[in-house]
């Protein structure tokens, strides 16, 4: 089957007999090898927590942002080829913008989704903007907004859902299996916060410190916890 | 004869010696791996219903959108790529706005899905709005219109159809011999929300709940049922 | 043989040794698998008639359109893939109304047919309205202007011919041997109905009803036959 | 030696290690399975004579035009692709246009001829009205002007020469030979037509008819001869 | 393995079946091929030094630059192709100029990186600044800006990391494991040179003169040492 | 070797690993498949002679042009593909033209060989003049300006050289032999017209004839010899 | 290993697994098949010498030019395909007009290379001026600004040194080996003259003539060596 295969698999559009586009499908591999990313919704508002890979002692712990602010009502949190990624939220940064600047009011956090993925699904169509091939990076999408706080989560199709809880990255399929064991629709903010993080705990090879996790929260706004405030959480698992 | 036909289906626009284009082909090969969607035209006005893959009880059922609206009297259910059929959405609401607009009354059913379909025809054109490769997803278009109810169904060569009932996806043998069946043009609109939803059932895995499944109505305007409304359907199978 | 073909014959505009383009003559190949058209031209006018496939009882007949207006005196035919001949007929629409606009009469028919082709010519070219494969349909052009009634055809490359009576499609080989036999340049229009749609009987698989053929005449402006007009000229045969 | 060939011979403008153009060669062997046509200057002007294929009773034998007016000072006679001269002969109905829009007198037939073959010298170059492949027909073409009556032939390769009788198609080699014997500089416009036709008659398979050959004449403005006239030199054979 | 990755490793932007950029990878090995590049961050400020490979005792020193200033609080040294590396650096130096005369303020140091790697990431995007492949350079970027000083590492994939200290080129790996194990925060700006040279002389094959090495510092602004100044860091060794 | 030469010769502008570009060393030899010509510098003018292939009695030999005026002080013979030659020719006709109606005087020999190979050498470029391809010819320019007579060879890779005689096409070895045998810097003009034409008698298979030969002197205008005055230089042989 | 390079080697912008350009050594090899050229510094000034390959006793000296004038501070010697030098010249000399007509002051010699390698380094970038392959010569790049005399070297990559003498072409291996040998900073103009034409007398095949080699010197303004001053120096050797 994989010589089949190799017929159809480096075109970035080209479709298989059995209709799959694999160089989308392989670049969802390229997130399989990232970090974990981890989000949860309560009602209070929405926590993400982040695995970072930490290669060298003198790298600076906070220069490797794997959480980022879109607007000040929306975060997220990234798994995949960090580059890339820079690129969909320096876009959602400027529509974003644009959108208070135009309606006097937030951008919605399904706009701004639908606006990122807007740009991932133009992949290999030559335009401005658009990349030449799919962007390798899925996003767990944070915020808050009229309608309460919510949680998205994006692959590099160009596809959304929204979720209660989800995990993305290397461990994201046994983080997932916790998730779904320890969530409820009723869990505190503070709750969450021990959840995400023990969960990343779990898949993480090393010992959890405030040098190799970031945690954010939307709650209404967006809000990257110090290191203090990391270890406070620590102290709590 | 597979090694004759991997000569000519990979570039989206070569003939084969049969006179086939295999890539549009293939494409048509994405919509039978999707999710199954109905169509039923009724005196009173269209019913649709989708079968929603919830993959994670994570996963906010709401989210996972296959019926959208395009205008208030026409809306559409799609099967194949989602972030394909999100494209072609956008598209027709633009169109549809821009009529209303420039004439200062509705569009037709009939002009909106040609519009829908001149979009997909021009892929591997390179203009600015067109894709690379052919659209993977199918539509069913309901609207209400001068003419009264219309149910289309589009496939990705750009070709449409009128129909009375229709069945898409990975489902859509069974569902079109079931619908063959027991459709006539005296339905009402109640039955066919019933008929809809227990061929949905029939081709759906798992047990139908208003999580899994969406229905809408065009009469004569666009309406997605809310749960309570799916439930009552399902109460009445 | 065919070894040697498949060095020359993916290229849009590749000529091979023997001075050949093959994927104009596989784009032909396209419209031997598409249903059967017909066309008689008389001193009366000019009469088409298709056969239309019904795949599905679902289906709307009437949204299966195989003989299409192009401008009050002009109609048209098609046989092969029914999305590219969209794009020609929506062409000449064009073309006609701009001629009427800018002159203040109507485009004569072959100009119009010139204006296809012009069209149809220039796939793989890259400009704006241009494919960038051959266009996979062959049209049967009936029209009437002030040289009286005329009837073409044209074909994938750009080519077209005045005829008297011309079949295209599966069925064009018997059909244009009967056609031969049974047309005289003195038939009525009435006689050219009842020739068009016994022809027709003879290569159809299925029974002729009102559902499955259509009928249209130019004489002198284009009209398509209601049901129970084509159910008459059944009743003739 | 084929096998080294084909690693040259497919892309347009591919030089082959011997300094051949193949795509070239290719396309003049395309002019080699065209119809025949035949081309005549004597002082009084010029005769242009086709064999007109008609391959079915039921196509009107004038609608295959193989000769072309190009000015009312200039016609052509073509073989090869009849939508590929189509092109060439618009073009240059433009540019004779132009010229006497521009200057208040005829364009050349030297400057027309060079005015075509810059055209089909520049296929490949992406430009807006060049092709993407050479132009796979040769023309004729006849004219008058301030230098008298004079003949042009060109190729695919966009060269040019002047002649004073010259055949192409499937029957050149055998017609030039015919026209090499019976050709002098003082033949009479008379004997032109007559010798035309009666080399035409010996290439072609066919009885000759006004059906199946045109004829025409710039002497000095272009004149296609009236199926009577046609019939007037066949009497004369 | 190595067969498998040959199908992927050509196209700039095709994902392997892993979700690997091979392209990228290949051009990370280009600076394993280039000399080595080390940079220290202190309280004082940020001390930068490379070796310069002078391949003939003809060559004027000074001309191997590969340490440059990119405003007067920002500098850089590099390894890899040093032609890349030069329109990098121009584009920030553009960059840094244009937000001097925009808001009157210098840059900060992580916004002129965040702009050079912008330009690296869309390497094979057919726009007008950006490169076919990927940039082979890796920079060391030192500056001073209101946060004080900073050390920023990028790579070719338009990926940028903070750190304490970072060597990059083929004497990497020994470099940084020394500089782990003697670097640490308190170090003095002096400290810092001797280090970094002492650490330099240990990759290099040759005797350090002032001829084969650059050193510079950010301090807070930029300066390149002059011979004699290099001459006294040697002597302190 | 020559399977080694046939991975690189195919793209037109891709080095060997000689550092060869094989579609330029293969436009030389469409030259070499060319007819003769050959070019003389006298103190009084330069002399060119051209072999003219006359395939067929009925050729025009008028119209087989293989000496061209540029300018009414440069003339020029050519050798390879002569519709290539032609498009040179025009672009320099157009430069000198300009330059005229710039400057006020003629433009200067080598600045017209010099604008001739700017655009030759810009081949597969892609902008709007250049070709995609090497031009496959060769031209001798013969002038004379405020410097005197002067004479250039131009190859397809866009180089030029000045010379006092030269020979170019399918006998140019033999030519240039005699030519360095029999040519001094004190011929007069009437002597290098027997030369070249003695010349091109040795290299040529058939007869010298006023039709098959083309003489053109540059001394100091351009002249194309009349029948009667080729005639006379054949006498004198 | 050659059959693994040869997948990696025609793409001109694809990096082979060990992070090299083949196309940009392969040109570097057209360079190693170029004449010798070689540049001497003094203080007094530069000193150019090239050799010139006369392949024709009937080709004129003074049009093989291999070293030209930039402007009147800047000159340079090449060697590879002179057709590319040419238009890097023609570049480098309208750089250094436009300069003096903006700022009123001679352009500098190093900001003149800059500009050179700029294009050198864009190819395969489809912009404009652009090459779409390196461009396959070596220069030698002789000036003298505010700074005093600077002898630059540029290579196929856009990659430039300043040095203080330097061979280039197939002699150059020899040659620099005898520069380092003779070279020193006191060297006065006339010695330099000795030395370098005495250095290309040894790898040169031929006697060394005033026609076969070119001299040159910025001191401080280009000047290109008469014949008799050619010889005085090769009357010293």
């Amino acid at each position: 089957m994989f010589l089949t295969r190799t017929e159809y698999d480096r075109g970035v559009n080209t479709f298989s007999p059995e209709g799959r586009l694999f160089q989308v499908e392989y670049a969802i591999e390229a997130i399989k090898l990232g970090s974990t990313a981890i989000g949860l919704k309560t009602k209070e508002g929405v926590v993400l927590a982040v695995e970072k890979r930490i290669t060298s002692p003198l790298l600076e712990p906070s220069s490797v942002e794997k959480i980022m602010e879109i607007d000040e009502h929306i975060g997220c949190a990234m798994s995949g080829l960090i580059a890339d990624a820079r690129t969909l939220v320096e876009h959602a940064r400027v529509e974003t913008q644009n959108h208070r600047f135009s309606y006097g009011e937030p951008m919605t956090v399904e706009s701004t989704t639908q606006a990122l993925c807007d740009l991932a699904l133009r992949f290999g169509e030559g335009d401005e903007e658009s990349m030449s091939r799919p962007f390798g990076v899925s996003l767990l999408i944070a915020g808050h907004d009229e309608n309460g706080p919510s949680l998205y989560y994006t692959d590099p199709s160009g596809t959304f859902w929204q979720c209660n809880a989800k995990a993305i990255g290397s461990g994201s399929e046994g983080a997932d299996s916790s998730l779904q064991e320890q969530y409820n629709k009723d869990l505190t903010l503070l709750e969450a916060e021990t959840i995400a993080l023990s969960i990343l705990k779990q898949v993480m090879e090393e010992k959890v410190t405030p040098n190799n996790v970031d945690i954010a929260k939307v709650a209404p706004t967006y809000h990257l916890y110090t290191p203090s405030e990391v270890e406070a959480v620590i102290t709590r698992l």
